[in-house]
């Protein structure tokens, strides 16, 4: 069986113009990276101002399990199948992280014949957007820094400093350090940590500005620090946002490449889906919602997560109205939900499945409360058996949700054709009354209880001592007034990640609440969350190697 | 008065196509990146290997001063000029570091009519060259220290790490921290630091590399640490050469851009001229060699360093003739090697210039010892008079080096004509007999005192007694026959950055030995080189801004 790289190596790529061609996209609109991926001039939104949008299908997912569902793989798939039938479709996609290329093997641009190319590229450098996030965001950390080495001016409390460093790689010695050591020219001692660069604020406020101006007055807001007396040291209070809108001059531009049958795909963005929204950027669905009849796009981890965040924050922000969404299951998946083993997983049992089948109605249940119509893509394995695929169409069916069979890893765009036709009477047939769940101006307590109890399906919400405190900060700072976005284990509904299906009777546990007053959202923090994560003991990278001949071995 | 920005972006460029086609160069072995910028495919290489090569001239300064002499703007403007005059001609300049250019305000891409563009690009993040190298050094760090924290059966003693982090970023707090702080999950506590990135050996590689298999080798032969044990652990050990390679695929093909005249111009690559050797690219020099009559490049820093290094490492390494050396000077210059202050410096004083011209004497002796003719370019100043410019012309000239003024930054190619035809008649006329200055095979000792006593002119080299030790170690080990990298205050022949002037009677003294064991030298340092530099109080960022029309304002 061939790898990914190998298929995505093999591929027939089309000179990107021409993909850009039959999307109306001229060369005078195009920055070109090399022959395959090509920036996409923001100009182009200006003109089409006025062209009505097409339509727009989120791909979200049951709970994710180790035995893998291919929510990615689906949304690719779906998009070249959509091109199939006849309409124009782009899949709308995050932009992998370096880093973790050298750590795990697997890439994050599709599989199998649902892929995105140049994987390769998309999964190292691609157009540099990822770097140019990691520059602006250490700028601000050395303006920091050099600040208070030069007299301090602002006052800032060195130990109250919220802004860390980032760097695009796994590397966890570097979560927790102690910089400005070895005496008075080297600034002054203090507590600090990288991050990894997709979790960056400026990563979720680059997916989050309508123009680069609105990326320059976000930057700006970013709170980076608290003063000795409690007032919050904001971007700007370093005149930061400037030189941080420069070096993100060119990121802004959306990225295109294709599909492995030459359709073309927007990749712009990918901030983390726990402490940020884990979505392409506004800007990539925009301009694609203007240059195609369907924009398939998707949000990170299952739909308690991503879809909940791209409904009540990337849609909100950006006044977008889905059309509908695909919810991914694999009937694994489910089973794993059920309480099977993963050596297990091959072997048919309908028990573990109805039990299994509770986490996909529970997601069901939640698209229905944004007013979206859902669709159920349920991703073919080959072990599946025929009783336990009817089962779950069957069970789809009675909640009002149909469920589709999809073979895209195997079959390219052809094995997501089922689901394609599905999805075009889904949008033509049913109206979408889109809303988001609550209204940010409740109060704090009030969005992350209705986010826990109605999507999370808790009894109820507990708040730290400390958070409890904090929530009160924010509201006296008059911070209080912004969406919510949870940070949580992507594993269960719960904070608990082994509480796997529908868990009941559970409550959720708030530690924390970080401002990401530049992207626009309140952190509510349910646990610990890696914001660096590191290697495993034998990295992919040991084994990575490009051969004389350009051959690419090892990766993904 | 225009700024350098302001010219840059007013300038009526190419679209790079037409610049590389030019130069026989067609769309097959470009990647564009945007309209103005690309990379040449490395097949040229192999293609015209048997095409001999065009001349190769080096420009190169007297030591530099805060007057400031111009080499870029003069290696630019030179090139310019042989267009003129119906040579084609290449400048092959280093890519500028961004760290910097929020520090203290100034880009490094040429000044005034003699520049490169687009400059903006260049100077921020360009084709993503230096991003690469700041990733791929960054996974050979983690590598490290995911190594030691899952069980280090390589036995690597975390005090003889010697393989740091880097960031192209001026971040002075960085330059000591300890990492792996906060438990067991956060690796093993230990010192380290972050240089530049321009500091990094893989950068110094990547300039002296053939090709990409000749990279991945040389990454391989890195020395990261020492054994408790005390023998080296290379790269290799980590297998990080073949993720570092397939990090450095697009990096290594030469970037191609335009001067403000149109023609061409090669930036690839920017090694630190202290602790590395400071020179452009083998790749893209050779492959300017291919392309053009003329090859304009240029070292960092004053012809102590940056032309010794030139001819002992980079013309040793890759078999390069050089046919003539320009050396920059300026009236102010030399008065201020002469003992002037900066604010007295547009007032006549041939007394001064007298004894600072001695600085330039030195520089002309010792390209002539190298056995390359030497041509003096006076980059004039409105301030300079007549006198004071006859003075150094016929100095030289009784030196046996012809002097000729320039007018680049002004007038551009026009006021370069002069040097131009200058340096096409001491080409054509004057037999080039180039030889580096040391056998490599002989003693450590004996190429530092070789260096230090022809070139410096100082009367002999101290080592220090943990020198000593080194200098025993690495001939123990074996690592003894590789040129010499000298590391030293660029301000002055000797060690000592305040004598000015051609320095007397002085010894220079070593201090530390450093192994740049796949970059293929010996780093000797005298006095301290700071590879991480800090940003000023108030830093160039504070000013820098993007206006809503793109325009660019505060940079350069």
């Amino acid at each position: 069986m061939k790898t990914d790289v190998q298929i995505a190596q093999e591929a027939k790529m089309l000179p990107i113009s021409e993909v850009a061609e039959k999307l109306g996209l001229n060369e005078e609109r195009l920055e070109h990276y090399g022959k395959y991926k090509a920036k996409v001039s923001l100009d182009v939104l200006e003109e089409l101002k006025d062209k009505p949008n097409g339509k727009l299908v989120l791909v979200t997912a049951i709970n994710p399990t180790p035995a893998g569902e291919g929510k990615t793989t689906v949304n690719i798939g779906l998009s070249m199948a959509l091109n199939r039938i006849g309409k124009t479709a782009i899949t709308a996609v995050r932009e992998p992280s370096l880093g973790p290329s050298f750590g795990v093997k697997g890439g994050a641009a599709g599989g199998g014949y649902a892929q995105v190319v140049p994987m390769e590229d998309i999964n190292l450098h691609f157009t540099g957007d990822f770097h140019a996030i990691t520059t602006a965001h250490n700028l601000i950390s050395a303006l920091i820094d050099n600040h208070i080495h030069h007299g301090n001016q602002l006052n800032i409390d060195p130990r109250r400093i919220v802004w860390k460093r980032v760097l695009d790689m796994n590397d966890r010695a570097l979560r927790q350090i102690v910089i400005g050591l070895g005496g008075k020219t080297n600034g002054v001692p203090r507590e600090n940590g990288f991050d990894i660069t997709v979790a960056s604020e400026i990563m979720a406020i680059f997916c989050l500005a309508e123009n680069l101006e609105d990326l320059k007055a976000r930057v700006g807001d970013i709170i980076v620090a608290y003063s000795y007396d409690g007032n919050p040291i904001f971007a700007k209070d370093l005149n930061a946002q400037g030189a941080v809108a420069l070096l993100m001059r060119d990121a802004v531009n959306p990225n295109i490449v294709q599909t492995l049958e030459n359709t073309p795909a927007l990749i712009h963005g990918g901030p983390f889906a726990n402490i940020a929204h884990g979505c392409n950027s506004i800007l990539a669905t925009k301009l694609s919602l203007k240059l195609a009849d369907y924009t398939i796009t998707e949000a990170g981890f299952g739909g308690d997560l991503g879809a909940e965040k791209f409904f009540d924050i990337k849609c909100r922000f950006a006044g977008l109205e889905p059309n509908a969404a695909v919810i991914v299951a694999t009937v694994r998946a489910l089973k794993h939900h059920g309480g099977v083993k993963k050596d297990q997983l091959s072997n048919e049992n309908l028990d573990a499945l109805a039990r299994g089948f509770e986490n996909l109605e529970k997601h069901i249940e939640n698209i229905k409360k944004f007013g979206v119509p859902a669709i159920v893509a349920i991703n073919k394995f080959p072990t599946d058996t025929e009783t336990e695929l009817n089962y779950v169409i069957e069970k789809c069916k009675s909640l009002g949700a149909e469920a589709v069979l999809t073979e895209v890893w195997g079959k390219g765009g052809e094995g997501g054709e089922a689901l394609a036709k599905k999805v075009v009477e889904v949008v033509e047939s049913k109206p979408s009354n889109f809303k988001p769940l609550y209204d940010e101006n409740e109060s704090i307590k009030a969005k992350i209880e209705k986010i826990a109890t109605e999507i999370y399906g808790a009894t109820g919400v507990e708040f730290t001592k400390g958070c409890e405190k904090q929530i009160a900060e924010i509201e006296k700072l008059g911070f209080d007034k912004m969406p919510i976005c949870m940070a949580k284990t992507q594993y269960s509904f719960s904070d608990d990640p082994t509480l796997l299906g529908r868990p009941r009777g559970f409550n959720i546990t708030v530690r924390d609440i970080k401002i990401s007053n530049g992207a626009g959202f309140l952190v509510a923090l349910t646990g610990d969350i890696m914001t660096m994560p590191g290697l495993p003991k034998v990295p992919a990278a040991n084994n990575i190697d490009i051969l004389p001949n350009g051959e690419i071995v090892g990766l993904f």
